[in-house]
């Protein structure tokens, strides 16, 4: 690439899927991002722009002309051409609009009117659908007339002719059972649909429960709206367990790891400076103490050690309860016993490092009654640590906000402030 | 479920599916649990078992007998089998092994001979497989005569004589071409089988880039081996996913929230263990300095503000870099330009909050000096810490450790003793 040479990165592209290419570009300098754009394929552009995450995908529509643009969105599904839309600049959305034929415009302006994290946002409205009266060889004869089926169709849904939803017919039972039965007689009655409100998050919970490779969406009046496919449940999974990971250190899992350093060093300062504030919190607390400080400088010297171990297993007891909740394994009747485990378990481990803890402190300050108060203060925070990290999580979710994105901020400052509190207030009752 | 009425409980866990009561065994604690287990049918139990984490399985068999573990493994796939025997003592194994027929057990042996983190590992050997001389006709009828599909089943395999792999028949063809098509005609011959050694990583990166709903699997002479679905490869993406989350904080992804206090204080005492090592490193250094401490004790006062904001952006740095890496966005070429961008934007961030911190500092202790310490102190520490996050998870990739797993702990060892030495000794230099 360095050379200037596009021949033969034309001929590599051309082997690669548009995820694969999407992946790729994610994986660039801007520079050279930009070159290899350049030269990837126009049938293939649309489905790369769906694969890159946001952020890229904004700055690389933004550098094409309203036709290629148009050109791109032409070959997309009604649910991904739905997200895509969904990013362009509004003068480019009209005109994406009107290039579109009549029936796909209701169909894309139908899956637009739904949020994009709901099962209505993730469906894509090209389905196969039979009447329950005809046998399964009209049909045959009706898929061969047809001469291809949507991408991962295993299922044909049946509707009544009002186009409500009755059952499935899979294909498997379309092969194997005899062509001259009837469709309402072969077809799956117990298959069920799923709301078009149904948040994303439980969309993807149904498939990995019910191991599904699509899902008919149906409406309030149980009629089809279409069809979620297993490709865009994989990644619904993959960006809510991305998200949990990037949250918990104040990223955001749609950011380009190439974005320009201005951009990033401005989204990352809100994070220090939140981080700044309680930071200023734990340094007043510290402030508090100065007298005492200032005549057994060994608190100085050890105070990060009690705020350091009661960060760590709280945040093992919150990250526990991150990933929980967010599969839907903690609530109601199990709370009070995850606690009293959680506190059991940090009070074990508090009294064993603050024992630990002790025995090196007598050693390093040949000093017992600073043994015995970091040995207590270590106790008080790991039991806090735990309660913190089990009830922010829990409180944030109540208050609707990500548990991921603020709880480990909170966490800290309350582990340093009662860390520092614990460990300079014992030392100044008992030292001074 | 308190009152003990299982009448009730046996309705409800009626209308679940395997893996929807696997869930709600996790997030039962252990009494419960093992009521709830009682009233599980036994033809779900084996899907039960397969659907929870390890350490939930392994308690819930423990209580089994015998037959019972031998009757619910009756009914699972093979892979899955792989997968259950695998966590089975030694006399189960033997046992459940001894009550399968010859072919199913030839089947499971060679399925076990493979890593579970392969490709092979994840094969099911269940497929139906077909030649490529005859026509789509025949083939119809076939299946009509064989009844039913494995599940998943989207694309039939085509094979020569020798059991080689040489495409894929997708029922979507089979159902539009002219049934007097030739299979070798109507084949998809670009299909591309995976490699029975792929790590089981990179199998679900193929299906997700190439939107798989199941892949033929092939040996080192192309032989094939089975295929691998979609269900299978959304677990391994779970999985991964939930292993950088749970890593970062010292946790194991397959750990029972309800483990016994014992079982689970001792798991984290680990954590807590090599934490309260690099503490007490951290510890020893801000020693070096309790003179200058002695003399200034708004020293002691700042040093956690200093530390913390290095900890807080080198984690991020990490986080980028671990999620990077595990998607398979670094790597070669591009990592130079990383560093590059990720030095800046810590150079910015670092200049910024840094005369933000003095100005307050400024304001609070009325000594300019002091001010211009803490402020290079943290310029240092947001170097060193950007640093850090990129160079330690690629350092324990090269050496074979999990980045996730002990990357974090490292690097709050590196801030915190870069952060109190540049802070501490410039103090000493400039203040003493």
């Amino acid at each position: 690439l360095d050379s200037g040479r596009l021949v033969p990165v034309r001929r590599i592209l051309k082997s690669l899927h548009p995820a694969e290419i999407a992946r790729l570009l994610e994986s660039l300098p801007h520079n050279e991002r930009k070159v290899v754009w350049g030269v990837v394929d126009v049938d293939d552009q649309g489905e790369v722009l769906l694969h890159v995450n946001d952020e890229v995908r904004a700055a690389l529509i933004q550098g094409m002309s309203p036709e290629d643009v148009i050109a791109a969105a032409r070959d997309l599904d009604i649910d991904d051409l739905a997200d895509f839309v969904d990013d362009l600049p509004e003068t480019l959305t009209e005109q994406v609009l009107r290039s579109m034929d009549l029936a796909n415009r209701q169909a894309l302006e139908k899956v637009m009117s739904y949020a994009p994290d709901t099962a209505g946002g993730l469906t894509n409205t090209d389905t196969v659908t039979i009447r329950p009266d005809v046998t399964l060889d009209v049909v045959l004869r009706y898929l061969r007339l047809r001469g291809s089926m949507p991408d991962h169709t295993d299922v044909i849904y049946v509707v009544d002719r009002y186009g409500r939803f009755i059952g499935g017919l899979s294909l498997e039972r379309l092969l194997t059972h005899d062509p001259s039965e009837r469709v309402a007689d072969a077809m799956d009655t117990e298959l069920e649909p799923l709301a078009d409100d149904l948040p994303a998050r439980e969309v993807a919970q149904q498939f990995e429960n019910r191991d599904l490779i699509s899902a008919p969406v149906v409406d309030a009046n149980r009629l089809l709206v279409g069809r979620i496919t297993i490709d865009d449940v994989v990644d619904v999974i993959r960006d809510e367990a991305e998200h949990n990971l990037m949250s918990m250190a104040g990223l955001d899992e749609e950011e380009d790891i190439f974005a320009p350093v201005a951009a990033s060093a401005k989204r990352r300062a809100v994070w220090l400076g939140i981080n700044l504030l309680t930071a200023l919190l734990a340094a007043q607390v510290v402030g508090l103490f100065e007298s005492v400080i200032d005549q057994v400088v060994a608190l100085a010297v050890l105070m990060p050690v009690v705020a350091s171990m009661g960060g760590i297993s709280g945040s093992q007891t919150l990250t526990l309860m991150i990933r929980g909740l967010a599969l839907g394994q903690i609530g109601g009747g199990n709370t009070q016993s995850l606690l009293k485990k959680e506190l059991a378990v940090a009070a074990i481990n508090g009294v064993l490092w603050a024992l630990v803890v002790a025995g090196i402190v007598l050693l390093w300050f040949r000093n017992p009654t600073l043994g015995a108060v970091i040995a207590i203060a270590m106790i008080i925070n790991q039991l806090f640590a735990a309660l913190s990290g089990f009830g922010i999580p829990l409180i944030l979710r109540k208050l609707n906000i990500d548990p991921a994105l603020a709880g480990s901020v909170v966490l800290t400052t309350i582990t340093d402030v009662v860390g520092f509190f614990a460990f300079l207030g014992l030392g100044a009752l008992v030292l001074l």
